[in-house]
């Protein structure tokens, strides 16, 4: 990285978290030339693989974060889990700093998003804040909880963790220790999300909701269909809700609103991220602009490209063998090559985990065209091969 | 850039040339988590913007490129001027290099070109191969030259140096020193290009020819339409040459051809480039699989992807300011940025100098929607502003 390049804009942008999503908001960055850097605690993470400009340290650290953000103009994030005091000190210090240290501080307490849902109107389904299994025992004996129920922990939840569905008596072993949020257990039709984008002089682009369908069993995506299959007045009030809520939030930058869609058709707010989003990979190949460079012009306040679809698309995921843990061998590429219209994307996580994200794929679909046969075929042929046995 | 990063496939890829397109490589690359270097004269150019995998040193140089080559498991260029010697040895110590030395010698070598589109049978305009000025002179003559006539020194041209168009004897101080090809001038009615890919396997993907807009002035691009504005048969035989082409050639990697369609119709090869191609930028974000994933997929034997255009598309360059060379700021940004569709792409080249190319802006558009004017704005704002005015 050349420290001498005359950029577009001469802004150095610092990002908190250095995965998968910095290294494609790098990525829309190196294209415009911008001068994006990183904090996170290795430069062997995914956005270290593309750039120098990678500072280890540790995002959740006061101190880490001051002395990063000290050299930055503008400062965003590509995860929630940071430090939020340090971020308020750096915007008191005169630092654009985008998503607000308010909202990330919002987000980071699932209690405090329900109170907000609750509090600006937005439909989210009926809950109660417990600080302790004994208040859950305890709102069992007294009816003020019910069976079926979901348990959310109020912070450091993430993919799936932190998070467990109650549906009876014989599954109170999975209840979750700490202060969480109970929730009555909504009957999904299906798992939506919409992602808005707002810059700083309120100029909004906000991409077609996206449909989510779920594994049950590892409570993780299966694969993703956008546009949504979804009647055009739910895409409208999906519209209105996303600009309602980028408007009440003030936001600037990003935003993933994840809703249910319950069997009555009523929208239901579940949570969001403020933050590039992985129900938002698609936009960088099937939309006119893609979330990442959405992102950056936002926190620039440049104008915002179009968020609309050029094609179809499916998105799978690229998940960690469940059987495995360690140095990985990828397998299985090839096959996924050989799909029309498959983007493949690998992130350069050296270890793998079982069901980890190592990476994804876009496939743009045309009406001839099958891609969920393409999406069994992925999921049958990538596998992360532990590199012991792949030498063998 | 992690040394330690597990590979999609383990071999390293090092490109000679470390431009935009040696950029656009990288960036391809990085997706797919490859392992790709560059050799250039320095680190400042484009790509070394995006990887410290950047060795600086001279692609006309036999020892540097040896030296390089040696440390890499598969060569491949993103200009032809390279030292072609040094590749041969390459070649013969084991390494991959795509495309041949002998395409890229041949290719060197506008008089060798000319002989061989005669030699298999491509249509070609009539031509004659001379040494020096004085055999021009005797040819007119003598009558074997006539106006008009267009001279191509026959190496070390670069876009639209090296050419000159005499158009009668009041032009005859425009004619060039050298060894060079004399060719009929052709009654141009449109520019067209075609670009072609092939792996080892012999595994082939042609993208839709594109037709090329010049400003006759500055003999430079002034737009590129994307798909060409010609006939069903046109597109077929254009298709048909390509990959006539790419077997007689025995290609493995990417192949430009730039043609000629006269007034009659006829289908006429100008010249060609064995590597990625400014007629194939908007293929980033056009098609569903661009020209520098393909690239690197042919010279890796990995299935090629599918070169279908997503959406039709208008490519503008954007050029350094005429009256201007020096260290640049860029203007006109936003303007750009507020075009629905629009693409830009910034190469990261601290010196601007009058017509160089600094950028390029790839426009999706839909029917309802003007992509020409969107054309004439890019040219208008854009501007590389001499700093030192900027700052004042």
């Amino acid at each position: 990285m050349s420290e001498g390049t005359i950029r577009m804009i001469e802004k150095r942008i610092g990002i908190l978290g250095g995965g998968q999503l910095g290294k494609m908001i790098f990525q829309a960055g190196s294209t415009m030339l911008l001068d994006i850097s990183f904090l996170d605690k290795s430069s062997d993470y995914p956005a270290g693989l593309i750039t120098k400009n990678f500072t280890e340290g540790d995002i959740a650290n006061y101190d880490d974060i001051i002395a990063f953000g000290q050299n930055m103009d503008v400062i965003s994030i590509e995860i929630e889990r940071v430090n939020v005091e340090a971020l308020k000190v750096l915007k008191e210090a005169g630092k654009d700093v985008f998503p607000s240290p308010e909202i990330i501080g919002l987000i980071q307490d699932k209690g405090d998003q329900k109170k907000f849902y609750k509090d600006h109107g937005f439909d989210t389904s009926p809950f109660i804040l417990v600080d302790s299994t004994e208040d859950i025992y305890e709102g069992l004996k007294n009816g003020s909880i019910s069976y079926p129920f979901v348990q959310k922990s109020r912070r450091g939840g993430y993919d799936g963790r932190g998070v467990a569905v109650i549906n009876g008596q014989n599954e109170i072993h999975k209840i979750l220790e700490g202060p969480c949020v109970i929730e009555e257990k909504v009957d999904i039709d299906k798992e939506i999300a919409v992602l808005v984008c707002r810059n700083k002089g309120g100029e909004v682009a906000i991409y077609d909701p996206v449909e989510m369908v779920f594994d049950d069993e590892a409570n993780l995506l299966d694969y993703q269909l956008a546009p949504a299959a979804i009647s055009r007045d739910q895409n409208i009030n999906i519209h209105e809700l996303a600009l309602k809520m980028a408007s009440k939030l003030d936001l600037v930058g990003l935003l993933a609103i994840e809703l249910f869609l319950d069997k009555e058709g009523n929208i239901i707010v579940n949570e969001m991220a403020p933050r590039p989003h992985n129900s938002g990979h698609h936009t960088i190949e099937a939309c006119y602009t893609g979330q990442y460079e959405n992102l950056l012009r936002a926190i620039l306040n440049l104008p915002l490209g179009c968020p609309d679809i050029i094609s179809p698309s499916i998105l799978v995921n690229l998940l960690g063998s469940p059987d495995y843990r360690g140095e990985t061998v990828y397998s299985g590429i090839s096959e996924i090559m050989n799909l029309r219209g498959a983007n493949l994307h690998l992130y350069g996580k050296n270890e793998t985990r079982p069901h980890r994200k190592m990476g994804h794929v876009t496939i743009l679909h045309e009406e001839h065209y099958s891609p969920h046969e393409s999406k069994d075929i992925i999921k049958r042929v990538f596998k992360t091969v532990p590199k012991i046995l792949y030498n063998e």
